[in-house]
């Protein structure tokens, strides 16, 4: 980890709650993590780059629409904070159940905030699947 | 995109150079493009995260040591930069020459690139297939 300790703090905490919210299935707490801006960018995993604050905000809608339940555990979070940009990178351990079908799936994530005032907002999110593991050390 | 235009132009000939070093699978030239410190992580499609510079710097020379050509095209590509830190998404569509199999593939890059002086060095790299296609929008 690298920059002042409690902008890290901060940010591991805007962190927890953009998974809350994924965990939650609720619209509105995943609006209030994200900028609402063209800029703000998010792969979802084997998904296309979506851009703008609009279609990011549908696939999330669509996402928690089709979504049953949702269940995270975090590990391996690391975060690095510059003066308003801070990135996070996580290996989202999930299991879901959709279509009465229960899954468990290793995610990889990184997260870029940026901070407005005094919070730190998502501006980018690109999460992708963990096929091989040429090294568990 | 967005942050002064000088400083785009900047970290869009820092993600050529990446991908230059890339195509020429010279590791000399790779070396050259990233930040050597224990903070720097990377993501290869499909593999788990690698963070630190020698975890970093031994994958690129794994791939390149096993990699007989490589060629990519770049489209998609954007760039989003603050003071000292920059993120560039692009679309890596890959014609890559593998024990005699060519093949292209498509796959999403996000570069994070911190300044350091007057240089912008990779601190972050992670790429992804797509695999599905909901929208060619």
């Amino acid at each position: 980890m690298s920059g002042p300790l409690n902008d890290r703090g901060a940010v591991e905490a805007a962190n927890a709650r953009f998974y809350r919210a994924f965990e939650a299935l609720d619209p509105e707490a995943m609006d209030a993590v994200w900028m609402h801006d063209e800029h703000v960018k998010c792969v979802h995993p084997g998904w296309p780059l979506l851009t703008g604050w609009e279609a990011v905000r549908e696939s999330w809608h669509a996402i928690f629409a089709n979504t049953e339940e949702m269940r995270f555990t975090l590990s391996d979070v690391r975060v690095d904070a510059r003066r308003d940009l801070a990135w996070v990178t996580c290996t989202e351990n999930i299991l879901s159940e959709q279509g009465g079908r229960v899954g468990v799936t290793a995610i990889l994530a990184t997260n870029l905030f940026a901070r407005v005032d005094d919070a730190w907002l998502l501006v980018h999110h690109h999460a992708s699947h963990v096929l091989t593991r040429p090294s568990d050390s």
